[in-house]
């Protein structure tokens, strides 16, 4: 069942001959309908109470799934859209979608940056500012907020009042579960890296300050270690990857890169924490795929002329991640990038000097958004070659790990803010990606989203998220040797073995 | 199990290898002491990680009971006793008592007036008075506050912080539940009788504004109808009526006279709301078995010569229940009242004439306590007259029912604030009880706090107590005829047909 439902009620009135009190007798009447013992909460009972007299005995239960029991919370008249939040809780980025749970059906989608970002870029400065006197109740406020903020966003648009939106499932890394449900983080970044939590029990919103009805459940996708949140399960779930006959992948890169390997049978994952985040190493130029993000771009060798394309066709404004592997690899291919990852100087018109380096001019001033220009850096492709390396690496140290090669592979799902609009071609080329057939690369789009909503419509999908908690084996790339030796070879386009990418040509100085 | 118990924990300290969560690994230690899920309450979820890891994984968990899972609520080093409060919450007066649920010893005790006769003396004007606005706020808030300090009370005798309170159980009647839980207690009193909730949950003390521990279980035993409440089901419960292979009856005298009969395998109930009640009908004069209530009279048939005794021996300043069924019974006997219970005039030189009619003083005002005289008007012979009626017309309704007579009964337990003290050889000379062998009348003192006392001890006694609930077939005396020419029938000592009781002498004019 959906984590939140209506249950039709027509009970008998009350007489003398059938004297049982209204809860009682509301309780009887859903008694058929419900598996479990019905629960009133305390601070719902006068009102389901009122409500039901009012309504002379007939209308409609809201009936929440909670731990062991039910929980019979409303009683109104007309069933409106049963509406609950989904929400994919990010460290830059969060994103929620509004559903009516009666029919499955989308109700409103809406977005916000994480107002986190004033204590902190990343997760380990949030942590450092959460020891901090009032640091953790600074961030959970500042977290509950956005939520409350994108909670009456989606429910304008759906035309209900927040009180109205009645159940809430959350996914995210562990670090901004802990900050969501106001729990100190300390222990995350130290070893042996141990979460307060990382199987979560039901709240109520009211519990957390949140602005929805106060007894929305809130359902928190499980995590399983201290990097590999409940962001990654959600991806599991969508994709389905815990109940394929086929051995799949799944690649989700936000802030960490994190990939899960495995079927039906298995699962092992392991998170590129140990490295440079794709996401953190191209902050400074990088933008997400809204109006005006350049999201595909490519230049012609030989006339090394550029083409490139801009989410709404607005004035460009800067790179989003799947245009920046498109720049990169279109650098290389054109050779003005050497298989280091270094500016070819003289190569091309658009390179400059500059006290820092050489400048790769993307879009001249007169050409951008507020007549900024946008430039490439140095230092910036030397991020992306940490990001491309650490990636690489942490796929081959996974399938090394099970004996496996990438061939065996059935279907590898991209997913996350970086991959959201990738080319897998480019990524390939870059030597990011393992070289295999391009139709083996399955976007998912934002699948943290995706499987919080899931988590709302079904209760086996909510118990398929403790199943695979329990099932997946997780390697900690902080203490792994392979994975460093492996990080270093990867440090190269496409690889320093280039016979490991038979598609890419090897573009020699 | 009882309400809240300790369970002990040794759990391995967290490594790379095993790194499990800390909330994780705290549940699952306790996984093979516990056989329902375990969930641990959002706002305990900060203090029992934190607890758990300063006492390095090994101390003590405290979990309570709840519907259909369990419930983490703390984690200490050292148990300290397990202290939880049973609480008989009644129209006119509180006892509760403190249990050591570890070893079932009692810790403390404490009573206190109930704050809410500022609103109105009994149920019924309360009742009123909930309808004004605030009215029903005030009387929850009232009765909460005397709850939170009978609580401080128990706790500074047993030495302990009110937060170490980690448990209550109620009983009481509907009423006075239904303002213990802001309910709204309109349709009570009016036809059909419908109460808000028969069968409460279990509730958080925080929910109620009770300052006991945040987390600790309320425990509100059910009751049957509008006028049969847990404080009698706790009598049941106290007396073991429900489990009994013979017959027994259960007498109850508080602001109701509530009676039950029944053995293992049915029972049945009624309650004399219809007639005065015995606690009202003596309010006036009468007093709770405090220091200086008369609880034992004597007048020698003769010579008229009075004696009598006071609790603790001090000097006369009331009567409680059982000292005017004494005097009642005993001015019967010397010849002072006659069988319809009016004074004799010149039958005594302790009567005389006041405005309103005779009156009979009991203790002279140079012996009282405050040099206030204890008197006995008319018009509380008259009170009592129709409330002892009312409580035989109770009885012999019930009995004839289920078509058996008093002689088939094994034992009478009396319970309540009235038959407390009572002598049941008086209560037979009044033609209040039957006339049946005095080794029949089991008194059991406050039934409704010795079950209240047993629901935290075993959740078997929980179960009974819904058990008992749904089994009952309850009696509405308010729409009974029977009852009512019963009732006329019992307005004379002993009664208008002498022939019930043999044993009482005919005191004719």
């Amino acid at each position: 069942m959906p984590i939140v439902k209506y249950i039709p009620v027509n009970a008998p009135p009350p007489s003398l001959q059938d004297n049982s009190a209204d809860i009682d007798r509301l309780k009887n009447a859903l008694r058929p309908a419900t598996s479990s013992a019905l629960v009133v909460p305390f601070a719902q009972m006068s009102n389901v109470a009122a409500s039901f007299r009012q309504a002379k005995f007939s209308g409609t239960a809201v009936v929440n799934e909670a731990v062991g029991h039910l929980e019979l919370v409303d009683f109104i008249r007309e069933p409106a859209p049963l509406a609950a939040m989904a929400l994919d809780l990010g460290t830059t980025h969060l994103e929620a979608s509004l559903l009516d749970l009666t029919n499955r059906k989308p109700l409103a989608r809406a977005d916000r940056e994480n107002s986190q970002l004033q204590f902190g870029e990343d997760v380990l400065s949030r942590i450092h500012y959460a020891a901090r006197p009032s640091g953790l109740a600074n961030l959970h406020d500042a977290i509950i907020a956005d939520i409350n903020y994108l909670a009456a966003d989606l429910a304008v648009q759906a035309g209900l009042p927040s009180a109205a939106i009645r159940a809430l499932s959350v996914s995210g890394n562990p670090t901004m579960i802990h900050f969501f449900l106001k729990l100190n983080p300390a222990n995350i970044c130290r070893e042996p890296y141990i979460p307060v939590l990382n199987a979560p029990d039901l709240y109520h919103a009211a519990d957390l300050g949140l602005c929805l009805h106060p007894a929305a459940p809130v359902f928190v996708l499980p995590g399983v270690g201290s990097y590999f949140g409940g962001d990654l399960i959600a991806g599991i779930l969508a994709s389905g990857l815990d109940e394929n006959e086929n051995i799949c992948m799944l690649i989700d890169v936000g802030t960490n890169a994190e990939v899960v390997l495995g079927n039906k049978d298995w699962l092992i994952a392991c998170a590129g924490a140990a490295g440079p985040a794709l996401e953190g190493g191209v902050a400074r130029m990088g933008m997400r795929a809204g109006p005006g993000a350049i999201e595909h771009i490519r230049i012609k060798p030989g006339s090394l002329l550029m083409s490139y394309e801009t989410v709404e066709g607005q004035p460009a404004c800067g790179l989003c991640g799947s245009g920046i592997i498109d720049l990169v690899a279109s650098l290389y291919l054109a050779g003005i990038i050497d298989l280091r990852g270094k500016f070819r100087p003289g190569s091309d018109g658009r390179l400059h000097e500059t006290p820092t380096g050489l400048n790769y001019t993307v879009v001249p001033a007169a050409d951008a958004a507020n007549n900024r220009a946008i430039e490439l850096e140095q230092v910036d492709l030397d991020a992306l070659m940490r990001s491309k390396a650490a990636m690489y690496a942490v796929l081959t140290t996974l399938i090394s790990q099970v004996g496996l090669s990438f061939a065996d592979l059935g279907k590898i799902y991209v997913s996350g803010t970086f991959g959201r609009h990738i080319d897998p071609a480019q990524a390939v080329t870059l030597g990011m990606l393992p070289d295999l057939p391009i139709k083996t690369y399955v976007p998912i789009g934002n699948s943290s989203l995706a499987g919080a909503e899931k988590a709302l419509l079904g209760s086996r999908d909510r118990q398929r998220c403790r199943q695979i908690m329990q099932k997946i084996t997780y390697i900690e790339l902080n203490v792994n040797q392979e994975f460093m030796m492996r990080f270093s070879g990867a440090k190269f386009i496409p690889h320093t073995d280039g016979s490991l990418f038979p598609s890419v040509p090897i573009m020699d100085a």
